[in-house]
Formats: structure tokens, sequence, C-alpha cells
């Protein structure tokens, strides 16, 4: 990489070069599941965690290859590279960014910068809970409104529930579990009708996913616009780099400013090199995101030729209204060697389930079909 | 990897096989210095970092390499094997251990969880500076006590700084910047006579190039014991891998409990892998350490040629009295291509150079003679 010619100094493998060669001549397949035919070795189907089956940028894979020898020193320019690479994507100035090992630090920093005794938050429940939990802890409280009957944010309940002691509304969009979006619209107009003191969370790890995607939907136009509002990115999801730990922050500076007392530092010199090539990678990133929605659509068909019910499905996982008790289905599942989502209270008859590769979702949808019939859900064929 | 075998849904690269026999087959070689012949091609000396220039275990390479199929997931096996070989290294058991990206995150996590208003802690000037600058930055009071005449941490002032409002003693050692260590039994007698409502945080980032290493120096002996300390270890130093951000602090559960709330994840899948594998690489460890001890010798013996001072040299450092203000001697090194530390106020006529490669160190003591010699510090020869 020309930024790092400068360090040559460095621990470099002279070797890499004959490396790269090998590799450029082997063409790297971008998932495993055509190949993996010992089924029996294979671990469970782990549809639980939102993860990406389907893979990363190969250019990725390449340039943290490259940099492998360069990690005896510190992140510089690597660090700086991926902060100009975020700027020109979302058309902010570098001071509106923080970089962070995937986007969780950003959330639990915004708690610890904001939370006191006295001071409250407004979230939904079920949603997302990593920011609220932190708030909680660190003595703030939390309020959290109920899902509307299509399981998505309640914009007016929410916009009711704000007094003079919030200092936080937590939007996940598309909600997690539920993976309902909010209309982009009618989400400016909620931004525009809170309190300028009151900071507005957008939270966008799945958002790639939603129907029209960032451009019809990310409120980063909001931040561009000087209002009080974060928005936060990941690459454990769609960019399917979630061991990788790469993530980010948009806001106005002297928000970024009350966060900075509590971060621990940026995405590694691997996560920044991967991360930047990641955003480089058009071609990588079009093909996750139509192989996620065309796996996506594959499940919501086969759930509406059984006539389950589930909600409008935006994000990496489809919330699914089994009735049967999570606990229940979650064993059921694990006998059969599927790992799915964990229980979300209060919707405990309904289970979120990740998507997976379409093998994947085959063989789920499979055993879906046999433990609902057995269960009595759905009549037998 | 034995433990990501039963993880072979996630997104593999199936050609990683051939690429793992071709890369048996190559060689790496460990640092490139005798490699890098094209001299005008190279950036700067930096030893300006305390950063390892000679690279890091050829086995935590290629262990990474392995794993870069499996960053679609989230590091789980992985996280939990790093906490086993750190847990079977310090003969901690594994709630002792908390991992950080660096140790870094370590000290500010500590000076979070025991700042506020009223409080103080105590450290030495000059010193590592991160852990007290983020205790003032939360409302805390920072007691800095002058080193001895030799350089080295005032363990009896600093035990007669020590008040009611006291939380932590910090001690960094070897310092940073001046390379000091304190007698063990000198330590463990004066954390024995500290109150024990008081954290005794021992930064052990460098000790392993100390004369005798961490076993005759560490005092993890004490944390075992049940004592009120903190001991913290980074992999970016001796085992060089800054860039990687991978390392821990080991105390009692319950003061890790306290620093958990500002926890903001551990190191990445890589980082866990890669750190893991070094703490199994001891023919790697055991190089590094004996080529900065021998480097650190070739500088010291320079100096003593030319009769230029030097603090007692314990890190990957030498922390010399050039005699010449800072900014000036820095300026002059960087006019010839090198870069050497920044200033440690009152210190102000000192410099604190790290060890490079042994070619890097040559070069420097070259143009280290001429620049003193110009200064009218050294008779010229």
């Amino acid at each position: 990489m020309s930024t790092h010619t400068t360090e040559s100094h460095a621990g470099r493998f002279p070797r890499l070069a004959t490396l790269l060669a090998f590799l450029a001549a082997t063409p790297f397949v971008w998932s495993q599941h055509e190949f993996d035919d010992a089924a029996d070795e294979r671990g469970p189907i782990r549809i639980s965690g939102n993860e990406n089956a389907f893979g990363y940028s190969p250019a990725a894979m390449m340039a943290m290859m490259e940099s492998l020898g360069n990690i005896n020193r510190y992140a510089r320019d690597e660090a700086a590279a991926f902060v100009e690479a975020i700027s020109a994507k979302e058309r902010v100035p570098s001071d509106y960014i923080i970089t962070t090992p995937g986007s969780g630090p950003v959330l639990v920093m915004t708690a610890l910068a904001y939370a006191a005794p006295g001071k409250n938050m407004i979230t939904v429940t079920p949603g997302y809970l990593q920011l609220a939990r932190a708030f909680e802890q660190a003595g703030g409280e939390v309020k959290s409104i109920p899902l509307t009957d299509d399981h998505a944010h309640d914009l007016d309940a929410m916009k009711e529930a704000i007094d003079e002691d919030t200092v936080i509304v937590y939007i996940c969009n598309p909600n997690n579990p539920t993976g309902t979006i909010v209309d982009p619209d009618k989400l400016r107009a909620f931004i525009r009708s809170v309190p300028r003191d009151i900071l507005v969370f957008v939270d966008e790890a799945y958002l790639e996913l939603a129907d029209g995607g960032l451009e019809a939907n990310s409120m980063i136009g909001m931040v561009r616009q000087g209002r009080n509002v974060l928005v936060s990115r990941t690459f454990s999801k769609v960019y399917g780099m979630a061991g990788l730990r790469a993530g980010y922050g948009i806001a106005p500076p002297e928000v970024l400013a009350k966060l900075r007392p509590f971060h621990l530092g940026g995405p590694n010199l691997l996560a920044c090199v991967g991360a930047t090539a990641a955003l480089g990678d058009e071609a990588a990133f079009a093909e996750n995101v139509e192989r996620y929605r065309a796996t996506r659509e594959m499940v919501t068909e086969a759930l509406d030729d059984m006539g389950v019910k589930y909600a409008d499905a935006h994000g990496s996982f489809v919330f699914i209204h089994t009735g049967v008790p999570i606990e229940r289905f979650q064993a059921r599942m694990e006998e059969r060697n599927i790992l799915v989502g964990r229980p979300f209270p209060p919707m405990l008859d309904w289970c979120r389930v990740s998507i997976g590769t379409e093998e994947e979702m085959m063989t789920f949808l499979r055993v879906f079909r046999e433990i609902m019939t057995e269960e009595g859900r759905l009549a037998s064929r």
C-alpha cells in the first residue's frame, strides 16, 4: 500500500511480494458453502447473533494480509486513511467522525457521557439494549416505549415521553430485533420536533439492507445540517467483519467532545486497513446486499407460504411469530443443531432468526416447518 | 486451528490450506533490515514511540493469516483461548483477567473508575501520563512526585504523599521515559505498607526487558496474594504487535468489577489469535528480548565511550542527557531523518530514544555524535 512505503524501516516481511503474487493467482471464493461437503464435521448453524455468513470483501482480506508485516507499529497513516474514507463516504468533515472497534463503543460512550442520576433517555421495547443498559448502570433512568401494533417505533409516544430531564432519544433503525424501519420523512420531522438540547441517536447498524438503503433512509443529512444527531455505523453486519471490530459515529464535534473522555482507542491497524478497503470494494458490498435481500426474501416467502406471521424485515434477520415460547423453541432448534436468537421480552413467543447462507436457511426452513407442525402451529402437509 | 473447526459454516476460504502449505515452505524473515538495500526509499528512522523495530512471532502471523477467513464472526472461542493462555502464563484464575485492545484501556478505565472530585492519585514526574491525564480529566487531583537523583521512583516520597483521599498509586516499572526500575523487594514492601483500600497500579509494559525479566521483577505475586494491586501488560512492546492492540490487566475480581462499566470490548479476533500464538512462541519472544538487550547495550556502551550520561535503561528505550534543549535536539535529528522522543518535562535537556534495529541504532549513534560535537557537548575526535 502506498501509505506504507515510507515505513520500510518497520518489520516488513520481504517475501510478501511473492506471497501476494501467489494470492493474486488464487481466486478467493467468497463464501464456502458450496465446497463444504463434510457436513458431519460442521458445527451448528449459527443464525443467532446477526453475523454475516456470506463473508467479506476479498480486497479487504488482501489489504490486511499485506499489512500483517506492519503491525509492530501503531496505526498512524492507516487510521488517518480510514477517517478520510469515511469522510468521503458520508460527506462530513473529519471532526464529525469518531472511529471505534465496532459501533458498540459509540453506544456505550454516549451512555457514559450523558447519563446521570435524575436524567433519562427514551428507547423502545423490544429494542437493542446496549446503550440503555449502560445508561441505567451509570445512574440514569430508561423510558422504554412499547412498539406499535406493527412492531415499529411509536414516534408519537416517544415524543410524548420526553420531559425536561431527557438527554437522549435512541432509535435503532431498522429496529433490532423486529427489523422494522421508520419512514425517513417522519423520522426527520420527529428529529426537528425534539428540543435541540436532546441528542437523537440513530443506530443505523443494519440500514444498508433496508429498502432504498442508506440513500433513502439515513439520517446523516440531519447531522450535516448541524442537528443534535448522532448516526452510528458498523462493519460487523452487511460488511461481514464482526470479528474485526470496526465502526464509527458521526455527529457534530461538540457532541463527539463529550464522548472522547470515554474513548479507549480506534480500531486496530488491520481493522483500519480492512474497513478502508471494504469501503472501496463496491462489488463486494453490492453482492452482500443482494445476497442478504434475496435470502431474506426466500425466508419471508416461505413463511408466507406457511401462513406464519413475521415483522416487516429490513435488517439481516427476520423476527418470526412462532407462537411457541422462545426458550422451548430455541431448545428444539438447538436439538437440531441450529442456534436461533435469544428471548426478546415482552415478545416471548417470537424468535429472531439471522439470515445465514442460502443453504443454511433452506435447512432452517425445513426444520422450522417440522417443529412448527409438531408443536401444532402448522397443519401437517 | 482446532478451535475453529466447529465454525465451518462461517465464511471460510477453502484455498487456505493451499496458501498455508505455500507459506510453510516460505521461510519468513523475522526482520527485514538485512534485505533493505533501497536506502533512498526509506522513510525516517522512527525511534520516537517505543515501537518494536524487530518484528513479531511468525507463528502469530501464520495464526492470524489462517483466521482471516473467520472474521465475519464475533470472537468467541478466540477470546476464551486468549484468556486461558493468559491464565496459564500468569497463574491466576480467569476472573482475575480483563483483556483490552492494548493496555492503555486498562489505564484509562482505572482512572475513570476511581477518579472523583476530592480524590487524588500519586504518580511520578517525569512519568507515563495516560492514567494521570484521564484521572485529572475525570475531576481527580494528581500528585506528581519528583524522581530520585538517579531518575527512579522515590517510594518514600510517594508513601509520604498518601493521604485519606488517595485512591491510586501508579508505578510504571520500568518507568517511562527514564527506563529505571524499582527493586522488587522494596516495591513489595511498599505495597504492603500502603493502606489496603488504595489500589497500587503497576504498569509492567516494558518489564520483560529488565534485568531478570518478569520472573525477578513482576508484582503479579502480590495480586495472587490477594493484595489490592493491578498489574497491566501489553503486546505492543517486546511482543512487537503495537498496531494489533492486545493487552490485559490482572487484579482481584472486585477491582476489575469497578473497571467493567468502562470496558468497550476486548481485542479483536485477529488480536486474540495473534497474541495467543505469540504467548506460545517462546523462541520468538526470547529472540526479541535478546536483540533488545544486545542493541540497548550497544547504545549504552557507545554513550559510555562518549562520556554521555543516561538513565539506567531497563526498557525498550534509553533516556539520554544530551544537554541540548529537547526541541532543538529533536529538530536537528529530524533534519537527519531520525525521529526521537518528545519532551518530558521537567527533564528538558534529555531525550528518550527507542531501541530500533541494530542498523538504525548505528546510524543514530553516528548522527548523535556529529550533532553533539557541533553543539559543543562533545570534543571533536
